[in-house]
């Protein structure tokens, strides 16, 4: 049998395993920060509505500036965003590769704040961008003054933060975006891949935009919108940026579909984010909960909680899973993640983690 | 206002143009090779029912292996292969992308054989991967003997052989490929875009795949299936090469809208393939009244026709745009390039060719 040490692999690859969860079916899967709610019934019939629409037309290659989709995702943000400072791909991981492609590339380097979102390496790895992991504060929290000093010894030529942190849960001050702009000549991107999830009030990286040419927001229809499966990730910054990410695209790289199915979500913003006040609810439930039972959750705005002062994260993990309940063990030392899922499920994790003994 | 220079863009982007023909709506489009029949009504039906269940569970994160769809083009393909076989992604652009992530990319080299499909030189530039045209023999033929002076010339990391070749549309050999194969150590890659319109009885290039582990063949739902605005295309190949490409491809880069979609209509095969017959016939009749009104036709295996003898290309394209037919303008000095439409709009375009007068 062939084996991928047969084949002519680039070198840097050699030895990989790839990217990935475990896709397991279990009754109570809090693993991937997915919106465990699922989308309102009546907006399903309005998204099934328009997918069967597309449907009838997709013998013809779909519009490849997306422009009612860039348009409504403009409104959705608004801060005086029109569909020119849009750009949208196949999850925000695709976007973060195209601004990689364009941006970064051999000779470059990328600056990030470990721990923090583990596809960035391997995006930067897959562009032959160099990865270099700076560190954060205590509990996980980023200062501008540790963000600005790395910036100052690395130099980089894009710096991606994640705000609010994945793995983490932990917010990001604009102070910090702003004096890491202002210390480096490069590309910022601030990954809002959770941004909906924040405290009622909170500012978005967004106002910082006007002025700030390298600075992109990226966001995705994953989480607060529940689109999960469909695959659609976005970015707002300067027309200039998309006229770059244009360049590295593929052509037709948003299908008919993924554009008629998101358009249709943003048609009914206001039901599908209904959700996000309940998880908001759940999130702050299982830091209090946590807390009471001896662990040491971490300040979220997200829609999970990393939580320290477990002992055998492995030994948690598996004894959560054999009561159907999945969550993740992100490789940090004596923490495990979990999703805020509906109150049912966080009460069963709750349950089952109480059952199994304290801290 | 800020332009693209402005930003710290790669330096072999600087100056580029995206890629891409226009997106203009006229009632006869006959310029990027789409099936103008579209679909069947009754299969319309079954892939929309398809998505609306896919939309009630949009909210998990797709099937990150994709299996029932890649079961569904192993079943189509035939020749024996499995699910272990196949590969699939957002368009053959996006499946020819990751095998260069995998096998191009720096210090590695790409040989193709010019004219042909525009986006490889863009691909290869897009993964740092350095292209090679070489050349073809009389009326866009490529024999055995200029392919293999080419790879032994070249000594290329990947060859693309386009079969039939666009914009061409000229066959491909099976000698060809074996040839190609055997002379060099690389992957060789061949592009069946279009291989369903070839004539009943002419073998695919997965005849070859036995014993051939470098040797991959991709394919495109978006031409004789009809589904060029939902973006899925595939190939076969040994189950090592899908091994590698798994370390490049983006986690759930297929969406479950996508997934629902492709596999409903592989249920569909008999009835999406309908239509390949009358693009055949429609096919061989622009080859036959080209050459009665005087122009030079080549031979052609797919749903499109490049043809020779015009003396003015531009003013031919603007004179069928003025009449609401939009045809290619490849760049081929003295040809234009127009896809077998419906039996009507073949009509409507020879009838107007006709009256713009002869050759």
């Amino acid at each position: 049998m062939t084996s991928l040490n047969d084949l002519p692999l680039r070198d840097n690859l050699r030895g990989l395993t790839p990217y990935g969860a475990p896709q397991l079916h279990v009754p109570v899967a809090l693993n991937v920060n997915e919106n465990t709610h699922g989308i309102p019934e009546d907006v399903a019939v309005d998204i099934a509505a328009a997918l069967a629409a597309a449907i009838r037309g997709i013998n013809r290659y779909p519009d490849r500036e997306f422009t009612e989709l860039r348009e409504a995702m403009a409104r959705y943000l608004g801060h005086g965003l029109t569909r020119q400072n849009i750009w949208a791909a196949n999850g925000s991981n695709e976007v973060l590769q195209q601004v990689l492609q364009a941006f970064g590339g051999p000779g470059r380097t990328l600056l990030g704040f470990a721990p923090t979102y583990s596809m960035y390496p391997l995006l930067a790895s897959g562009t032959g961008t160099r990865w270099i992991a700076g560190d954060r504060d205590a509990d996980f929290e980023l200062t501008p003054r540790r963000a600005v000093e790395w910036v100052n010894r690395v130099n980089p030529d894009l710096v991606f933060l994640c705000s609010p942190n994945n793995p983490t849960g932990t917010p990001l001050s604009l102070d910090v975006i702003a004096a890491v702009y202002d210390a480096c000549d490069g590309i910022v991107v601030v990954d809002e891949a959770y941004a909906e999830f924040a405290p009622v009030g909170t500012a978005s990286a967004l106002t910082l935009l006007p002025g700030r040419e390298r600075l992109l927001v990226s966001r995705t229809m994953s989480k607060a919108f529940a689109f999960a499966g469909a695959r659609v990730g976005y970015l707002a910054a300067d027309p200039a940026v998309t006229d770059a990410l244009r360049l590295v695209r593929l052509p037709y790289h948003l299908s008919a579909l993924t554009q008629a199915a998101a358009v249709a979500a943003f048609a009914h913003t206001p039901e599908m984010l209904r959700m996000v006040d309940d998880i908001r609810g759940q999130r702050d439930r299982l830091v209090t909960e946590l807390r009471r039972l001896g662990y040491q959750p971490l300040r979220s705005g997200s829609n999970f909680v990393l939580f320290g002062g477990v002992s055998d994260p492995r030994g948690t993990f598996e004894a959560l899973l054999a009561e159907g309940i999945l969550v993740r063990d992100v490789g940090i030392p004596g923490h495990l993640r979990v999703t805020a899922g509906t109150e049912r499920e966080t009460t069963v994790f709750l349950d089952a983690l109480e059952a199994l003994g304290h801290a």
